[in-house]
């Protein structure tokens, strides 16, 4: 059956940068049958060649468009006017029996009316599982509109047929976290509260908000990252042993620990880089955080006491994403006097990825004192060709119906309480904004509360 | 308190190639104080000057007399001559209190006779903690010649005064084992059989008997291998939790492990070079075993049911000291038809010292599949200046008294109990002795016994 992928916002910086070149690769490598038709939905006058041109034009690597050119077809469109979807309905229709994938790659603020005309128009009725809808973060600003936007897309579509991004899921190691935790006995049966001491799981970035005002001084580092990344990469660690290998086994198991999950709001730290308020189109008095740092718990038989320490910003020293989950000490390094120093597994998602482990070691030479030595694999050195982007992932497992790797609303769902709480507690309990001139500001603010960290 | 080691045997090649080298490095280390003195006691009418251009002619390495010069003193002795030992003895009462190891670096048809002189002329007294006899293996031919040995030693000396040298055990790896057990978590915790699936203890050679046919027809792969260094190895990863690092807690637990060994009789395999009968010096219709294979169980709560896998011998394709510890599948890897590849950890003892680590990880790219991976660390290529000889180890442990990389009797007697019924089994049974050509005509017959290997 022929793959139609429906891209509304071809115009914009995720359909040039991501989408397109995704496409384009799994076109070059088959994954993607020569069948597969694109249609870029804008509301510009193009012509596909001209669409082509501003790709090209737009594009920061110089996309070479002619590879995507035969597979590719511009489809202006009024995204208000019904009539205008009932003919891109025709249009697809006249393909005979396809499979077709509307990508949303739109603002927030489009998203419901695009999707309500989708439904309107029947571009997708109720149930049929060869159409779907996908789109980005955020889902909604709080509980209560993501539960109105929610609603109005259940009124139109099954949960079944609804693709939401969390393209933190696409990237290489963090699909990698399941092998790693469930194929490696040392692992797997060190997994729980009696092995694991605390776990960390980090997204710092160097970036400021760039051009992003609009959005990011309605959100922050909270909704951007903690509400979705950071959420996601905390469920993956902290499950349960799903049932299968499968989507909906597995998102079971991360609801359940959405469900258990608390934070403890002593440890909560909350900053804003300084020079924040100076950005264009920022609200003078903004009390946007842009950092965020705290103390979650899973109550769980498995991780009861563990704490799970979140921490992301921006304009940090640096741009790692990481998981580190620290083992407890050995018994014997106890009784024997031993230092203190721990296993520590690190799950290295960015820049860079790949494993490492540190391991207690003697020191070599006549003494039998004990050193910290360093396991490294590094994925992204010893992959063969490319590593796939995120995107291309995504894309892929959209149109085979894959699921794995997108958020049910049940997830967006206790995710959002989880926010809510935390949102609720800096206003009620008037959390203080640190205003950081550079990371160590916060960092020793968080070790003065939590000295763990 | 000076300390004075007396060597017998100095003109021998264990003195040359090993000791004095050793020495030299402990005292341009600082290790051993300057005013050390290193008797070196031959039958030979040398000066010490001599004595010191012999050393220099016949080390392999053109060793660099002088730094050890000014500590060293040639003593001519005959080591049937009661009164050598009396002068010797007064020599070394002219220094006053000291701290004396002897060391007898000789063959095992002097030990006893160089051993009783020593007691008889007052040497070593028994009981004096500031006196010791060092010896190296062979203990013995089988248990009843060691008993034998052993008797005629507790005969002039406590059991505290004996230092039995198993030079593995100064191997910084071998030394590392307990660091590597009993300082991580994820290791201390899955120390049993219901993470350990097997463990392979691997000591291959690819020189053939060179010079050493005298000692070696009689000895064999069984005696010269198995008892000493395979087994103490053995024991070090089978042991429960000493109670402390100390020597004596860890040789209780090891010869707990010795007192629980049994092997299968069934995986036994023993090979002969093809070219063995030819060497210099052996018997035409030598049944010596230069290779030999089996599966051993350590019948403890923590081991049973765990197969040790031990192998050695001479004329192999390579020369490698390995420790295997394969841990077993995870119910994950059966319950969703995971490859079940398993995590591997790997104590490299020789050529280059170092620990590795087998996990599975996902395959960079599109698809679920798993692969292996390896987490390497290079102890030797990482240590600060030059990794020191076990030898230096051992003999500053002597010269300080600690005893943890020494066998005790007890080890050597339930460790000789263990051969000599495998010996007796070849007998009796008629143990087939395979003649190799090529390794692999053993390996093809271990794997035929014993798939899991």
């Amino acid at each position: 059956m022929r793959n139609i992928i429906t891209i509304f916002g071809s115009t914009g910086d995720l359909t040039i940068r991501k989408l397109l070149p995704a496409i384009k690769r799994l076109l070059e490598e088959k994954l993607l049958e020569k069948d597969t038709l694109v249609l870029a939905i804008g509301r510009r006058n193009y012509q596909t060649v001209e669409y082509l041109d501003f790709v090209k034009k737009n594009s920061p690597h110089k996309f070479d468009v002619d590879f995507i050119a035969p597979n590719l077809e511009y489809f202006k469109l009024d995204i208000d006017a019904l009539s205008d979807y009932q003919r891109l309905n025709e249009k697809i229709q006249s393909y005979g029996e396809t499979r077709r994938v509307f990508y949303l790659a739109v603002g927030p603020d489009l998203l419901t009316s695009i999707a309500s005309n989708i439904g309107l128009s029947n571009l997708v009725t109720k149930g049929d599982l060869n159409a779907s809808i996908t789109f980005e973060k955020p889902f909604g600003q709080d509980l209560i509109s993501a539960r109105e936007i929610n609603g109005l897309l259940w009124q139109y579509f099954d949960e079944k047929q609804l693709y939401r991004i969390d393209h933190y899921l696409g990237k290489e190691m963090i699909q990698n976290i399941l092998t790693v935790r469930f194929a490696n006995k040392i692992f797997e049966g060190s997994w729980h509260n009696h092995a694991i001491k605390n776990v960390k799981i980090i997204a710092k970035e160097t970036d400021t908000i760039l051009s992003r005002a609009g959005y990011y001084d309605t959100s922050g580092a909270l909704k951007d990252m903690v509400q979705s990344h950071l959420l996601q990469m905390l469920a993956l660690v902290a499950m349960e042993v799903p049932l299968s290998y499968q989507s909906e086994d597995l998102k079971n198991e991360k609801v359940k620990v959405f469900d258990k999950l608390r934070y403890d709001r002593k440890s909560l730290v909350i900053g804003q880089y300084e020079g924040y308020l100076n950005e264009p189109n920022i609200d003078q008095d903004s009390k946007t955080e842009t950092f965020v740092f705290l103390k979650a718990f899973v109550d769980t038989p498995r991780f009861k006491g563990v704490p799970f320490y979140l921490m992301t910003g921006k304009a940090l020293e640096e741009k790692e994403s990481v998981i580190i989950i620290e083992f407890e000490e050995t018994p014997e390094q106890h009784k024997w006097d031993l230092p203190l120093k721990t296993n520590k597994l690190y799950i290295k998602i960015a820049p860079l990825d790949g494993i490492s482990l540190t391991l207690n070691s003697k020191v070599p030479g006549l003494r039998n004192d004990v050193e910290q030595v360093d396991l490294e694999y590094c994925i992204a050195c010893n992959a063969v060709g490319n590593m796939p982007e995120a995107y291309e992932k995504l894309i892929l497992d959209m149109t085979e119906h894959h699921k794995s790797l997108f958020t049910r609303w049940d997830e967006i769902e206790l995710s959002w309480q989880f926010i809510d709480k935390i949102k609720q507690d800096i206003k009620d309990k008037q959390i203080p904004l640190t205003i950081y001139k550079k990371p160590s500001d916060l960092y020793d603010l968080i070790t003065e509360k939590e000295e763990a960290f």
